[in-house]
């Protein structure tokens, strides 16, 4: 097993709310369910390893870059896409509303008070309300049963008016979250995580009600700017439940040869050097370098890292890519902030939308 | 699109039934549902295609391969592994019904007469019996409706004296498989095929009620004979929906680096040549050749096809791999017949005494 990432190695740099909830699993780490055919449930930590200087700093200030200094990579830019699509739902609800006098409702669960939970449910609000989608929040606190909190799951399947359903995570440590996430019905699981939908997704020629919105966000992006999936060698480093895994389960049905990389994976870089099409799910800032990526390949940074820069003292977001050294080496990128987050967010009011629809016999 | 693979190519090799049933899909091929997100599902037609002589006979009789010609892999045969299996079954179920006098019953769907399916059946059913696992059989006309085999299905969930039920495919083409297979209860699906085993199986943390049973043959294979699995850099040829799609899942469930090829895969033999284990589900003979495996490489063959020997016009069993070639590369690989399969079917035994074990409410 490789060596867990400490705390202390993070000098300068603020970890991100994934890479602290895998620090905590690892510290919380006692002996997890097993079982010989299912494999070891491992943490799944990465460790920023790598040969070359600079550390990963917010912006590297001296990069030892000097290949195809003139190169730039073209720039996937995610706001154009989430605004046209954004437009698209906008549309669709107001001749939704106008001729069947309904909309889409889409409702969060919250458990406790975590400031972060309240600022993604927040954006997502506000988003949804600029394209008629109606928001409700059921709130619980910090300390409610896991009956009590079924309940209202069940509460909200058992509701026509609402047509999509998300749990908040993560849920305090006294609630099974497998066993809520497996309550919500997988015709409101607008996250797409539910395993009857992930399954679906899984199987080629079999339809799941949602397919998970970062995934989407990547496919979207790369339909989009007329980038070729089929017969491309994808390396997808990361295997998280909400990015990296449902979409190498994407990425094949459209017929990419997928290699799913993760924390034990040795010389992760051998493997991205090769690929025509390298996505990123780690939660670690810059762990992908430059040299990691083939010439002329496409990049999707899913990471969403919070960094301070030690100069500023400023907080800003940035992804699990090496922009600086990437952009000289592949053909298109997507920027971090500003790729696959936007289109992200369209894809949840997308799905929600085709929810609605599914329920009132739209099709 | 690559080419398809005709019949008029197979001179001389009588197709596998898995290799014709795609090659009949291609034939039948119009405009099968689609959308833009899911992926075109394109027919997964493997071509044989490889630089060097000789083609994919039965025996090649003259090998071009010199290199480690002293060199032989260890044999992972599969018959003791299944044997020792079936006896523990056997015990577990001769204690249950001397404990609880109740023992496992496993339940045959079966629609129509193909001759495949009834041998498929008794094979399995005489397995059974060996180890005391009782077995039923619904047989319906091949003009059966939907409905009427949806109902049989549903009798067979309800009947709590069955704790495993298997529909033998392929069904009739009127029959809308998928439909038929979503029915079958997960906690009686000892196939391991039902999305939501299928979505719990993609998940690291999440227990399927089943796991397929050639990809814990898989498993079963390599741990008996202490191969490594994490850390591995594994390429799976061939996406079933049998066997390879869900021992991708579970290969990397084990931390394996996993890789998965199909028809779409260009130079596959690039990617299988860096691989620390070699998985084939591909349904042609002799595909995967000697220098398609690094030295050293574990290969495991899920191929079962029927080939027939020009000159003795006997027919017989044999996998994906040129075994001739690849064993003298491997540090160990599995021979057809006798590797995976008798294992696979002890699978089935022990998934099906799972089962049973779970509804007699036995830890």
């Amino acid at each position: 097993m490789r060596k867990a990432f400490h705390l202390h190695s993070l000098s300068g740099i603020v970890a991100s709310h994934k890479t602290l909830r895998k620090v905590l699993y690892l510290h919380s780490f006692s002996s997890p369910p097993s079982s010989t055919f299912l494999g070891p449930n491992l943490p799944d930590v990465w460790v920023p390893r790598h040969n070359t200087s600079p550390p990963h700093t917010l912006l590297p200030q001296s990069l030892q870059w000097t290949d195809n200094d003139d190169h730039s990579a073209a720039i996937l830019e995610g706001k154009p896409i989430a605004n046209h699509i954004k437009l698209k739902v906008a549309d669709e609800i107001r001749r939704m509303k106008s001729d069947i006098g309904k909309f889409p409702k889409l409702a969060f669960v919250l458990v406790g008070d975590r400031r972060d939970s309240h600022t993604f449910i927040h954006l997502k609000s506000k988003a949804c309300e600029k394209v008629g989608i109606e928001t409700v929040v059921s709130q619980l606190p910090e300390n409610c049963t896991e009956n009590e909190l079924l309940d209202v799951v069940s509460g909200l399947n058992d509701d026509q008016d609402v047509h999509g359903i998300i749990v908040q995570l993560p849920l305090p440590q006294h609630l099974d979250e497998e066993r809520i996430m497996n309550i919500v019905s997988p015709e409101k699981d607008v996250d797409g995580f539910h395993p009857l939908n992930i399954g679906n997704l899984a199987r080629s020629g079999r339809k799941p009600f949602f397919i998970p919105c970062a995934s989407r966000s990547c496919i979207e992006l790369l339909l989009n700017h007329g980038i070729e999936i089929r017969g491309k060698r994808v390396a997808i480093i990361g295997r998280g439940k909400i990015a990296g895994l449902p979409t190498s389960l994407l990425l094949q049905r459209h017929h990419a040869t997928v290699s799913l990389l993760h924390a034990y994976t040795k010389n992760p870089e051998r493997i991205t050097s090769e690929a025509d099409i390298v996505v990123t799910d780690v939660g670690i800032p810059n762990i992908v370098r430059g040299d990691w990526i083939k010439k002329g390949a496409v990049v999707i940074d899913m990471g969403t890292n919070q960094v301070k820069d030690p100069s500023s003292q400023v907080f800003r977001v940035t992804g699990d890519v090496c922009f600086e050294e990437a952009v000289k080496v592949a053909s298109a990128i997507t920027p971090v902030p500003g790729g696959i987050g936007p289109v992200t967010v369209s894809m949840l009011l997308s799905n929600t939308l085709d929810s609605a629809k599914r329920a009132f016999g739209i099709v």
